[in-house]
């Protein structure tokens, strides 16, 4: 049971919330705390539907401490800084990804990777340091520590830029770390949706030949015309797969369905990667044989640093690239969820939260305080 | 069938043979090619017994040419040089690994990662390029192209030196494609044979601390005060596991048994690296969690390449890394090859073939040519 609302922080806010394993998300009072002196006060304006709302909205992972605000994929407006700030003004566009503060002394952390620092507090659903549950992006405000901010650069909007805080670093992070992210490599993307499309334009951002590897023969015409892939190949399509067969130097898996390695791994040049996005819940099968054979890696990887997730919205900026994203209202999360859930979304959606979460535009309904 | 005797190759040799799937060995006459312009004639001393060599002459793998003479850790000396040969001269102390020529055109040949090459020819039980299957060390001499052929640096011993042509080099590669060579670094060797006793050596050698997990707890004194690892783990023991758990930068695994990869993955850092170095006949079970939530890595590796089996035998010798080994005749083979299938050989065997393999030696009983 959550402390009540009184017991918590001194300023009110007004969040999206899901009460329990229905999902159903409602309009409800949540409270945040005073912008401390390293902190940020940030008014909300747009907040990316990432799938991990939706599985833990439903409790899927088992681990949901409700009531859940969704929402690690946040853009706004500064409104106040704390008087230790350095990076920030009043009135700076930023974003805040999935995580808002990690231990800042352990090895991940001191080695610049402290996405995987075991103390980390992620955005929404994790435990902050005063023990009160942390509440994501389906609210009007929130306070964070600066360091956990990052900064929009010129031209990058809010809106459509909202996604690359976890969609953008998620695919852009493991293309730098393992090095694919060379003009001129071969990589192939398996899944298109929404990690799946921002990693074929990071892909042809960074000059590389970009090959998606879907289950959906309708979904060739948009990758290739609408997302510039070079090539498109059915997985199910044993020709199609044999005539790309040793050809990669990498593959960005976004599934998250259980599927046979085999045929991918296949796929790959000597030395190859195949990094790992998704999180089936089944085990992957996989044939020593089929690494071993050519000295391939099969890797995982979560998120990114808060400096790669910067260099990225930089990056991003610089070649004009957003994700594709699905605008809606409040009203409509639900629905969209609903819709999520089927795979129905070209390819992202983002709730436009400065302008449909209010008092005044949730008036017809009364809100319930936690 | 293969083709009769005289239609092969000029050169007369003597050799250790499978016939059949039984895998039993026995003297036979076999031919060698003619030395090459490229080419170096090696008279065989020693010659190391690899697991490979086991699968192989009872057709495990299902891919045996017999008759089958296995052997691809040889070392001898050299009796004849083509005219274009340059790196070596006769008298040369040599060895020869687990491959004798690749196509030397294509990404991998290019790149010096020719163990990948797809036209690689191994030394025995392989398509050479006239078409002949390839004959490897348990013989008593072999012509072989110099590229191929590793120069033993004095000080480093025929016998004991044999094995790491093939075992040495397996874990030398990975280690160094994969940064797991560097001082202080913690690895783990999983499984304490042929590969995992020089895995032991070379980590030490290259300053990093060393923990062996094993099924055997009968092998804790050997790894620890033979070997020098520096702790010794049960992998059975949740206790001792747990007390590992997210300790080391990457770990080599050995075993060919099939496993559980879970709590092995458990052990590793954030970006921690699993390196498979053998072939568990049923598939492997991953928990795609295991390695997204840490962004960790598990990879395959094969042999190495030329280039890098020449620097492992400098460092090796440099730092007096040998292989521990058990000296057998050629008439103590069979009875060697059913130890090694019960894992009964501290760690190698190596055959006397200079000693022990000639037609005066085999004078009492008759050797068949093929």
């Amino acid at each position: 049971m959550a402390p009540v609302e009184a017991e918590q922080h001194p300023r009110r806010s007004l969040a999206l919330a899901a009460h329990n394993a229905s999902g159903r998300l409602s309009p409800t009072r949540i409270s945040r705390r005073d912008t401390g002196d390293d902190d940020v006060a940030i008014q909300i304006l747009y907040c990316g539907i990432c799938h991990s709302d939706l599985h833990t909205i439903k409790n899927e992972w088992k681990n949901a401490n409700y009531p859940v605000v969704p929402g690690h994929e946040i853009t706004g407006l500064i409104t106040e800084v704390g008087k230790n700030v350095k990076k920030f003004n009043v009135g700076d566009n930023v974003g805040v990804g999935c995580m808002v503060n990690t231990c800042q002394s352990c090895e991940s952390c001191e080695e610049g990777h402290e996405n995987y620092c075991s103390k980390i507090i992620f955005t929404y659903n994790s435990h902050d340091r005063d023990g009160t549950v942390t509440y994501g992006g389906y609210s009007d405000m929130v306070v964070v520590n600066e360091r956990f901010v990052i900064r929009f650069p010129d031209g990058m909007p809010l809106d459509k830029g909202a996604p690359l805080l976890c969609a953008g670093i998620t695919v852009y992070n493991p293309m730098k770390y393992h090095g694919l992210n060379e003009p001129g490599k071969h990589i192939g993307v398996v899944g298109l949706g929404g990690l799946g499309h921002v990693a074929v334009k990071f892909a042809k951002a960074f000059g590389m030949r970009v090959t998606v590897i879907s289950t959906s023969p309708e979904k060739r015409e948009e990758a290739m015309e609408m997302l510039g892939a070079d090539a498109f190949v059915i997985s199910s399509d044993a020709n199609q797969m044999k005539a790309v067969k040793g050809t990669m130097h990498g593959i960005l898996n976004t599934a998250s369905a259980s599927m046979s390695m085999y045929s991918y791994l296949a796929l790959l040049k000597p030395h190859g990667k195949m990094i790992l996005l998704g999180l089936p819940e089944k085990p992957l099968q996989i044939s020593a044989f089929s690494l071993v054979a050519g000295g391939k890696t099969l890797a995982g990887s979560c998120m990114g640093s808060i400096r790669d997730t910067q260099e990225m919205m930089d990056f991003a900026a610089k070649h004009g690239l957003t994700a594709d994203i699905e605008l809606i209202g409040t009203e409509e999360v639900n629905e969209a969820m609903e819709r999520l859930g089927k795979g129905e979304v070209r390819y992202r959606f983002v709730i436009d939260v400065g302008n449909t979460l209010s008092a005044a535009s949730l008036a017809s309904s009364p809100v319930p305080a936690l």
